[in-house]
């Protein structure tokens, strides 16, 4: 598989890890409780995809980061969350908030970290494993391709990691947002989109041989 | 001058504040050395009404805050911004580089706040400054719309500011970059997409009355 | 009860909260393994004391947060925490490590916000839950002293809060460092040590009357 | 030079920093007006063994980062900073708040970081620019070494960097003060009490021999 032609940089530099943004169980909007994120026609057909990449990630020692959007009960930390297009979403202890474990296989002991905002980074210990695990390059799966991914992207690529989105397997708010958000990463790294085809190959040559 | 429809807040919650986001002289590209940043046709003659809006904010009494995008001059501290579509840019000491101080009416004293990324809030005093004015809504104007525009506006809405862009006064690497980050701030804050006429009255009707 | 003659501020300004930081079970010290944090002599004593100021607190309506240090199984984020004079200590999982429930009355839904360091602001959502709770005032108990206590004291001073520390009701791990602690505290904010006393005629002058 | 026997790790780690920290020309103090910070008996003094260590750095190719505490005329981010033991202080525009460049030949072009707090990595570029020159480890001077080094020596230590501080090269509020805090800073990593000898002798044999 060849390197973009404008890429500047390898698509691995350093030490990856597979970012898994938001990947919870949502269902049915109640509105003023409940779920209340729009979102583009297609989602959920990404989760086997997303399963795959980290089966391939675990099978290659890349360290697999789930990510969770969740506020409190009492609604005391949405800030201005609710102030546009989105409803009340996320709330602790409800189903539709958990992650969707058995669709992309997150298992217990697994890498976790709970966020009150769409950047995975913000006021989050996100940094503090990145740092602890020396990752530098960071690929991104999940949802919404233009809010949680994408500001995401932007605070890893403010922070001097590599940043690759999966671009199979992530999802937007609209088409338009979705492609417009992918564009939006790639002017910031040139080569940072990428198709799950990639990104399959390169952990599958990172598998440690089982020859002796 | 009517609340748009969708609108959840008023355009001001409390104080308010004046954001002229790297409005620098720029100058022409020279590959690899200077002002490497991509722009859609038409920018520039967003300077005067800037300026417009500096007039009217002194006078009502709104603090206006200048923001400088500058790197180090060794380019030790540009991270990954070079992967991307950008070329060098904003190194300290040219003259590119420097606040287009007559355009917009920046003066010696004003609130002045320096940058190394993109956000305005990143590794800056910002944050400090603003809780010092006691401030609520920011009100944002310059460039890229689809860069340094955007992303601080992802950032104050993560912190809880109320944030408004106004429209006319910002410019996009791209017209259609720049169509879609105003949409994706009018997602984060409906009724954030503001024109400048609107903020003028705005700033008109704050103004301290002369009659005793 | 009077202010201290050299307190520049009131002992509360705006909206209070109670810190309750690292009111964790500990136990027995395990070498490489668990709570390997050094105490001074006396350390225990101040949870009845604790529970008597979170009782008080819920009764005025002053928010009570629970702060828990706690690091991943794998150690991967201990830093530099190895490096001095704790040993292994925190892990999540273990008994030692969770909130000392009944002794100082920590309820499910209560707030609560881990960490992986000592400042509880450190990389935590603490900050998004005092601006979404209206705080301007923290009112300091727990351990170390010298440590968690210091160092989460100098960053809510940084963030321009108002800080107190309840002195009979933290405890460090000398005595010579907690006094000193205690003193450096002081130096940032002049009346910042207070009695637990004071406070709990504080919150008890806050609670709302049953009179109709 | 032997290690000291408690140490768990080189006196350098990776490639080191030289932060000087505050090294500003002070002056007499002027209630509310100027320069009110307390200092322990003997401070001055340091200056000419922190100039020496600035050359030995520069000989040996270890980057040195001048820090400067100052706070905007209109006194807006003065935070809680007037509410303890401090009065007015580095004042921007003051010739008391420059810093004292003949005395630590800090000079033009040399790495600069202004800020706001106590901490020189609380909302200012220090960690961008430390991150750009992959410095692992931090050797602290300057004052007061229980405030603005210290606590930039907790948010070094928290942000994962091996971090020294020169006692013979750094001044208290009191000596008391400056003993505690020069405890503390053992206290979270073993070894980072060093003298000023020491570090000439490191920076010494760092240094790119001229033989071919």
């Amino acid at each position: 598989m060849s390197e973009p032609k404008n890429a500047k940089q390898p698509m691995i530099v350093g030490k990856a890890a597979l970012i898994m943004i938001d990947w919870q169980r949502g269902g049915d909007y109640v509105p003023g409780e409940e779920n209340g994120i729009p979102l583009m026609e297609g989602h959920g057909d990404a989760a086997p995809l997303a399963r795959r990449l980290v089966t391939a990630a675990r099978a290659a020692g890349v360290p697999v980061i789930f990510i969770q959007e969740v506020h409190r009960p009492d609604m005391v930390d949405f800030g201005r969350e609710l102030d546009g297009a989105e409803d009340v979403h996320c709330i602790e202890g409800k189903t539709s908030t958990e992650i969707a474990a058995e669709a992309v296989d997150f298992r217990p002991g697994d890498y976790f970290v709970p966020k009150r905002r769409y950047s995975d980074f913000y006021h989050t210990d996100l940094e503090i494993l990145l740092k602890g695990l020396k990752v530098q390059t960071l690929i991104l799966t999940g949802g919404l391709t233009d809010v949680c991914v994408h500001y995401t992207f932007v605070d890893s690529h403010q922070g001097d990691y590599y940043c690759r989105v999966v671009e199979d397997c992530v999802s937007g708010s609209s088409r338009a947002a979705h492609d417009a958000s992918l564009n939006a990463m790639e002017y910031l790294q040139a080569g940072a989109r990428r198709m799950s085809g990639e990104i399959l190959a390169a952990f599958e040559a990172m598998k440690p041989s089982l020859a002796a």
